[in-house]
């Protein structure tokens, strides 16, 4: 019964062209989308140059097929246009992005006029906005039309699988959205009632084309939208933006955090198509600004060596000691930036935060303080290990030093997402290693100024 | 226009009851929810037992609601009966299970025998199935009927909003699933067409309530699908899924997945509203399986004591030298757990994993190797610090286990997802704390087995 099943069953590759079309038609648009990725790139050229152009444009409108741009580019100049013509504009516009320059600029003369206007209008949003996701395709209708209007309307100029998700109502005289009308409202009113009647009773919620798309997924989350009207500054719909292209967003977006959070760069391509040279550059950028900066623990060593030759000892904790700081900011640092993600916590409110992490750290840090006095003690008088004649001093040393480096790993971990977000950073780049090696650094300064203060006079 | 700035212009708090109730009628449900969310338990239970009984099941109906169970315990028991009738069934399993014993069992003998079976029914799906996320009100309609008999009785029994997806076409007969007709394609179809004319030309897209919910969200972005019909092994359809289920649930999965990254267990409550035991709770478990952990360093460095005193040196560089390993570590991990939920990976893959990360571990260590000798190169040649005698062969050192360790840890944190999923962990509980320990204590052995080989002899 899942579709996943199906594509498996027979062996499309060895299919001629002319069976192909006939088995893809049986197809759900993914699993057919599936097969026809693994075709060469020619075969699908003369696949899509054979299949109906309402087919292949409903194939194309999917970014689930692979080199749309270089398939549109080996094709016929005129069947190219007309799918171009044919397409959802967002996604036409997506297509066109990824072409070279000069088919672009041969195919856009050959556009239609309104093809043209949107694919300009659609490139100048950023990246990530609401305007970057939405299709200008849409059903706009004037406040004075009645329901049977409003649906005669939608069974006339339908064209994409978009435009259903609700109908605007626009007021005559100035365009402006009045309000919002979806499909059930339409076929739960009488045909002769007024389209105002049928709509939802409340103001329309809309965004604006530069809403970041993270606030528009929780628009969706919070109202249980489907849809959503992107308006302009005077308040006419430029467009709208749907729940699939949500979902794909928020996808990315998880991909895209579980990178920031492993300290690499974002990477488009599946794991196992990414050239090795592709992958050193994303993993060894990150993974030498790091070491470098973890130098600094080996320059922190180097000024506590007169300490260090004394008390080898103090030594063995060190791993122990910088791990817990690093991981305690870890902590701190993903409960800080899940509640700037989620808007439980504002910029304003990092003072609050200092006031709960100290205590937190302090806690955390006797804790652990606690554990690492027990070991050595343990350790000792098991005489599993001879930590010298001081042992109860470096006990206590370690112990202090835990509660210190905890404490700070806490309070540096959770303004770190604060700070990246004030000086305009994502605040998710703040990842478990980037952390650790901030925190590391302080970690051994801590931990030989407290051994300094307690051992002074004795092993120091 | 943003529906978030109006319930920021009146206080709420200071309106009577009867102003608020006439309030609350132009807003935003999601608007409603939060002034109503602010108001003391007995205001709220005071405003439900006078709003419509519609309203009031509509707002019912909402997750954001908070303190559901509570609210419905202090009412009187007639009308909490008669909201929990008129709910979502999903939602109203969600609150049932929230209640205490004795409110459940006294409200569950009183309420419609319908609403009975269907809490019975969801209640016994594990969390995060499709099972828990399903709602059992959906239109279903024999395949003998024609399009207007369809649109006829979904204007009669349409009565959530969840049911108007799509509608599900079921054989007469067997009571299976036929087809699903979507509500664009009833209105696009003449009325009186035949039911399975109207419908989409292939099967359904169906699950089972089994199915995990990163499967059912996958399938949704797959087919761009605003509903899942659920059905059980005689393909009869029990339930339906969402889509604004599946954006919930994606969105907390993203919460669950950054706590894990971060090192410590999933917290429902926003980081502001935790209590502070809960916090140490959530936080210090991990930390003290991570900090035991970790203490194996301090027992690896025990065992090369000897080595230690003859070559304090070497001692510089192992937080440098941990900490590359933990870095290229959950570089690894981030990128096959990704992967793996993306199912771009199968467990199967490992040895093809193996295969690219063996390299990619060296050149990566090659590359930090190199920057580690000329800093020590560097260091000694200028003169800011003296690494002794044998400085060079430290350096050579240092380079050599970078390059061990770094291959080390991207081996070991790109398996380590693999073995937790064959052994039916999560594979995102492999958070970057979790990878460094691991190869923190391995770190130290290969460093000081390194430095063994080459300064036998001279240093040590």
């Amino acid at each position: 019964m899942l579709s996943e099943d199906k594509s498996m069953s027979i062996d499309y590759k060895s299919l001629s062209v002319d069976q192909l079309i006939a088995e893809l038609s049986a197809l759900h648009f993914a699993d057919s989308i599936d097969i026809i990725n693994e075709l060469d790139i020619n075969e699908r050229v003369t696949l899509f140059e054979r299949l109906p152009l309402d087919y292949t444009v409903e194939l194309f409108d999917r970014q689930e097929l692979h080199e749309r741009a270089e398939i549109l580019q080996l094709m016929p100049t005129k069947r190219s246009v007309a799918i171009l013509d044919a397409m959802s504009a967002d996604e036409a516009t997506d297509v066109f992005q990824d072409m070279d320059e000069a088919t672009r600029k041969h195919l856009f003369v050959l556009l239609k006029p309104y093809t043209r206007a949107e694919i300009n209008k659609l490139n100048h949003y950023p990246d990530g906005s609401a305007g970057s996701l939405m299709t200008t395709e849409f059903i706009a209708v004037p406040s004075t039309w009645t329901v049977k209007q409003t649906l005669d309307h939608i069974r006339e100029v339908e064209r994409t699988r978009e435009t259903v998700y609700a109908s605007y109502v626009i007021d005559p005289k100035t365009s402006q959205l009045v309000r919002a009308v979806s499909l059930r409202n339409l076929i739960l009113a009488k045909p002769e009632d007024a389209i105002l009647e049928a709509a939802r009773k409340n103001e329309p919620i809309a965004i604006s084309p530069y809403t970041d798309q993270e606030d528009v997924a929780r628009l969706f989350r919070r109202h249980d939208l489907l849809s959503v009207p992107v308006v302009d500054d005077g308040a006419h719909v430029i467009g709208i933006v749907t729940v699939d292209d949500v979902l794909d967003s928020m996808s990315e977006q998880m991909s895209d955090d579980a990178y920031k959070f492993g300290g690499l760069e974002a990477i488009d391509r599946p794991y196992m198509q990414m050239s090795f040279l592709e992958m050193m550059r994303k993993r060894g950028g990150w993974l030498c600004i790091l070491f470098v900066g973890e130098m600094l623990t080996a320059s922190a060593m180097q000024y506590f060596e007169l300490e260090l030759e004394k008390a080898i000892v103090l030594t063995l904790f060190i791993p122990l000691i910088m791990s817990s700081g690093g991981n305690s900011g870890s902590q701190a640092t993903s409960l800080i930036i899940r509640a700037l993600a989620l808007r439980e916590l504002k910029l304003g409110d990092w003072w609050r935060v200092v006031l709960r992490e100290i205590p937190a750290g302090i806690s955390l840090g006797v804790l652990l303080g606690i554990i690492g006095i027990a070991r050595i003690f343990t350790w000792q008088l098991t005489g599993i290990y001879d930590y010298g004649e001081h042992w109860a001093l470096v006990a206590a040393t370690v112990g202090a030093a835990l509660v210190g480096i905890v404490t700070f790993g806490s309070l540096s971990g959770s303004m770190l997402p604060f700070i990246l977000k004030r000086l305009g950073f994502d605040p998710a780049s703040a990842s478990a290693p980037f952390v650790a090696t901030l925190v590391d650094v302080t970690g051994i300064v801590i931990y030989f100024s407290v051994a300094a203060l307690i051992l002074s006079g004795t092993l120091l």
